[in-house]
C-alpha cells in the first residue's frame, strides 16, 4: 500500500453519528418489540433499496415548510439521477405500484430502515436516521386509520409506557372544514391559521387566538405575526377545535371529517380503547399537504426538562394519516393508504429516560491474560475452553505488561481474569481473578498494600476446573 | 397534492433489489446467529453512518482488478464530497483514528450494513449488498489472525454447517516471497502469476503451469494468455505453493510467512481445529492490493450446479486477512489489524440450498371476516380480542364480498377464518373456518358440491369459546 503523502484528519461529516454498543443493543431490544406488536396485528416486513430513481421519488417531503428540505441526490453511471430515500413512504408507493398485481389487497406491511435529509443537521436533527414505518395500502375505510391508532397504542404499551402516552386523533376534513366555514381561502393564510392551531398545547386557547388575529407578543418581546383573521372568523376557528366559540358556522367537509371520526371512535370503544388511550383531538395539525383524511400522532405526556431547563412534555414521537393519493403519480385508478412513522431514536431517548431500556454496559467477556509469550498456544486452549462452554472470553491480543492487561480488563468490565503464570503451570492450577468480588473489596480495603497481601476475590483452582469457577463467579456477579 | 401530468413507471433502478418477508426473516435469523458467536469471542457491535466524506474513505477496494469498481459520490451542501461507504472496513478506519484515545487496545468489534459499489450490476452482483464484518484493530500477532478462522468455524458450525465449509488460510507474505524467489519483479506479471495461483482449485496443476507460462486453451478453444515464466520459474512457484515444483529457491519473506502460518498451525492445534474445519493453503490468493499478512477465506465445500448445469463446490461466502495499512491514512504511527467479510446473500443462499435456514412462509393472520359493514365494530371486538390473547390477526379492511374475502384469506396463507353474520349474530356464535384443515379435506372430495354440503373444517362456536378454538385450531395446524 502506498503511504499517503499527508495525513488525513479522521472526521464525520457533519449531522452523522457512530453509534455505540449500549445505542444498538437498545434499538434493537425496542425494535424487535415494536415488530412483536406489528406482526400480532398482521402486518408483514418488507424492505426496499435505500436508493430510488429520483424521479420514482418525487418530493413529497411531509414537512414541506421546513427550510432547506432537500434530498442527496447523484447521478447513475448512465446519466439517470438517483436519490437516497427521504422517507419510507415514498419508496412504499413505487414498490405497492410495482407489484400491485401480486400483493394481497388490502396490503399491510411495517418497514424500518435509515433515510437521509440534505439539511443543515442541529441538536437532535441528524441528516441520516432511522424510521420504522408501517401501512396499510388498498383500504379505505375509517377502520383502517382506527386499527393504525390501536396499533400505536399496543406498541406503547408493549414498550412498558402504559399510562405515559396518548394517541390523538385528528381530520384533514375538520381542518379544511373549519377554514372552508370560517371562510379563509388564501394559501397562505391557511397555513398560518394551521400553525396557530398547532400551538394550542403551548399557548392556550388564548394564545391560539392572538395568532389567528394580529399577533401573539411572547415573555421576551418578540412578536409573532398572526393569521389576520377578524373576530367572527377566529370564533368559529376556535369552536372548530372545539374550544368554545362559534358553533353555528356549517361545512359539508366539517361534517364529513367529524362523522369519520365518530366512526372510528365506535371502533375504539367496541375494542376498548379508552381516552386515556386514543383520544379524539380537533386541535392535532400534522403534515400540511400531504394527508387526505384522519391523523393521529403518538404524545408522550410526562415531563421532561427542555434545553432551556423548562418543565415541558416529552411530546411526539411518531405520527401519521391517511393519504390517499400515495400511488396517484404511478396508477391512474385511486389507491387509499393509511399509515404512520415511529422516529426510532427519539422513542429510544424516551425510553431511555423511563428505564424501559437497558442503559447499561454490555456484559464484559472474561478475559484471559498472557504472561509468557511463548505459552501462547495454552492460553488459547484456555479461552477457546471458556468459548465451547458458551462463556463470552477473549485473549489478550495486544503486546503489554500485566499491569496493562488489567487496565484492559477492567475496560472492557470483565466479570474474571485468568491468570497462568509459570508458578501456576508448575503446578497445574490457574489463578482467577472475581473482578466485581475484587472492586467491592477494594472499596472497603483504606490501604493498597494490606488489600495486596490478602488478595481478595482470587482463587487457585486445578487446570480441570476452569468452566466450573468461571461460570459460579459470572453467576455470582449476575445476581449481585 | 397536486396531480401529476403523466403517469410515471415504478421501477427499481438496476442492481437494486425489494427483499421479501421471507428473505428478512431467514437474514435476520442468520445474522443473529452469527451475532452470538461474536459475542461469545468477546467482540462488540458499532455502526457507522453510510455516508463519510470521499477522502476519508480513499479508495482501496480490495478487489482492484474487477472492472469499473467505483463508488456513488455526491456534493455535501458545503460542496465538499461524500461517498456512500463501499465497504465496513474503510469506515471503521476513520472510527478507529478518530476514536483512537477512548477505545479499548486491541479492540474487537464487528459491524453489519449495506455496502454500495457504483458498477455494471449483473446476475448475483447488486450495487447495495449486505456486509457482515469481524475486526481486530491493534493486535500485530498471528493470534489474533488465528482467532479469526476459529471464529469463522464456530460461525459455520453454529450455523449448521459443521462437515460442510473449509477456512482456508495463507500468507501475503509466503506468496510475495514465491515470487521473490522465481524473480518476478514487474507488478502486471505479478498479477497474473497471482491470478494464474487462483485457479488451482478449477484447473488443477497442469492448468495453473500453464497459466504461469505462456498460456492456456479452454475446451472452448479461448485462449488465456500466460504470466510468460521460464520453466526454472514456474517450478519455483508450483512448489511454493505446495504443489511438488523446486523447493530449493529461498526467500526471507518466504521464511517469515511461513513462521506465521506455523504459529497459527499450534494454536488451531491447541484449540482442538483439525484441518477438516480450518487448512493452511499455500495456494490461496485472497485481494492483491490490500493485505500485508495472513489471509483466509470460508469455503462451503458441498457441490450445487452453476447456471451452465456443471457440478461445482459452493466455494467462498467471506473471508479477510490482515492488513497493517488500516489506519495509516490518518495517523503515523503503525496500526496493526486483522479482520474478516461475511457475503451477508450469499451465504444465506447457501444456507436455504442446505435447509438451514426456514424457506417456508411466515404464519399467516386468523382473518375475520366483514360480513355486515354496519357491524364492523362487531368484527373489531373481535380481533382485538384474539390479538390481546396472543393470537396474529386482522380484520378484512378491504370492501370486496366473501368470495373475495376467502381468496384473501387463503391468499395470507390464514389458518383459521371467523364469520359472523346476521345468523350468527342472532344466535349468540361464531362459525370458525379451519383453513388447513379445510384445504386437507378439500383434497379428498371429488365434487364441489358434496363438499359444500358436508362442509369439512368448519365449526359454530358460542362466541365465548372464540380465543380458546382458535388457539386449538392453530396448535393443530402447527403440529399438522
Amino acid at each position: 500500500m502506498t503511504e499517503p503523502a499527508q495525513l488525513i484528519e479522521p472526521r464525520l461529516p457533519r449531522g452523522l453519528e457512530d453509534r455505540t454498543p449500549q445505542d444498538i443493543a437498545a434499538t434493537e431490544a425496542m425494535i424487535a418489540r415494536i415488530k412483536e406488536v406489528y406482526r400480532r396485528y398482521g402486518f408483514d416486513p418488507v424492505e426496499t433499496p435505500l436508493l430510488e430513481y429520483t424521479q420514482t421519488l418525487g418530493k413529497f417531503l411531509p414537512d414541506t415548510d421546513r427550510p432547506n428540505a432537500g434530498v442527496f441526490s447523484l447521478r447513475d453511471d448512465d446519466e439517470q439521477w438517483m436519490s437516497l430515500r427521504y422517507d419510507l413512504t415514498a419508496p412504499l408507493a413505487r414498490f405497492f405500484a410495482q407489484n400491485y398485481d401480486r400483493l394481497p389487497k388490502p396490503y399491510r406491511s411495517y418497514r424500518q430502515g435509515y433515510v437521509f435529509r440534505n439539511e443543515k443537521p442541529g441538536p437532535g436533527r441528524f441528516r441520516q436516521f432511522m424510521q420504522f414505518d408501517a401501512d396499510t395500502v388498498g383500504a379505505a375505510g375509517p377502520e383502517a386509520d382506527a386499527e393504525m391508532c390501536m396499533m400505536m397504542a399496543d406498541t406503547m404499551d408493549a414498550l412498558g409506557l402504559a399510562g405515559k402516552y396518548v394517541v390523538r386523533v385528528n381530520n384533514r376534513k375538520v381542518l379544511d372544514g373549519v377554514l372552508e366555514a370560517a371562510g379563509v381561502v388564501d394559501a397562505g393564510q391557511k397555513l398560518t391559521v394551521l400553525r396557530a392551531i398547532d400551538k394550542l398545547d403551548k399557548f392556550g386557547v388564548e394564545g391560539v387566538r392572538l395568532l389567528l388575529g394580529a399577533g401573539r407578543k411572547d415573555e421576551s418581546g418578540d412578536f409573532t405575526k398572526g393569521a389576520g383573521l377578524d373576530d367572527r372568523q377566529a370564533l368559529i376557528v376556535l369552536a372548530g377545535i372545539g374550544q368554545g366559540g362559534d358553533s353555528s358556522a356549517q361545512s359539508a367537509r366539517l361534517d364529513e371529517g367529524r362523522a369519520e371520526l365518530a366512526a372510528m371512535q365506535s371502533l375504539f370503544d367496541a375494542a376498548g380503547y379508552g381516552p386515556d388511550r386514543i383520544k379524539i383531538d380537533p386541535s392535532v395539525v400534522r403534515g400540511l399537504e400531504y394527508y387526505t383524511g384522519p391523523v393521529f400522532e403518538i404524545e408522550l405526556t410526562f415531563a421532561v426538562r427542555n434545553e432551556k431547563g423548562e418543565q415541558v412534555v416529552f411530546g411526539s414521537v411518531g405520527g401519521g394519516g391517511r393519504y390517499d393519493g400515495l400511488v396517484s403519480r404511478f396508477r391512474a385508478d385511486p389507491v387509499p393508504a393509511t399509515g404512520f412513522s415511529i422516529g426510532v431514536s427519539r422513542l429510544a431517548h424516551a425510553l431511555k429516560l423511563t428505564g424501559n431500556l437497558p442503559a447499561h454496559e454490555a456484559d464484559g467477556p472474561v478475559v484471559v491474560l498472557v504472561m509468557d509469550r511463548d505459552q501462547v498456544a495454552s492460553y488459547q486452549a484456555i479461552v477457546s475452553e471458556l468459548r465451547r462452554a458458551g462463556i463470552r472470553a477473549e485473549m489478550y491480543l495486544g503486546s503489554s505488561g500485566m499491569n496493562a492487561q488489567m487496565k484492559y480488563a477492567n475496560r472492557r468490565n470483565a466479570p474474571a481474569v485468568v491468570i497462568e503464570g509459570s508458578n501456576e503451570r508448575a503446578q497445574g492450577v490457574l489463578t482467577i481473578k472475581d473482578m466485581i468480588a475484587g472492586a467491592e473489596a477494594a472499596r472497603n480495603f483504606t490501604d493498597n498494600a494490606t488489600m495486596r497481601a490478602a488478595r481478595p476475590a482470587q482463587v487457585n483452582i486445578p487446570r480441570a476446573d476452569l468452566v466450573k469457577t468461571v461460570r459460579d463467579i459470572i453467576g455470582a456477579g449476575a445476581q449481585g
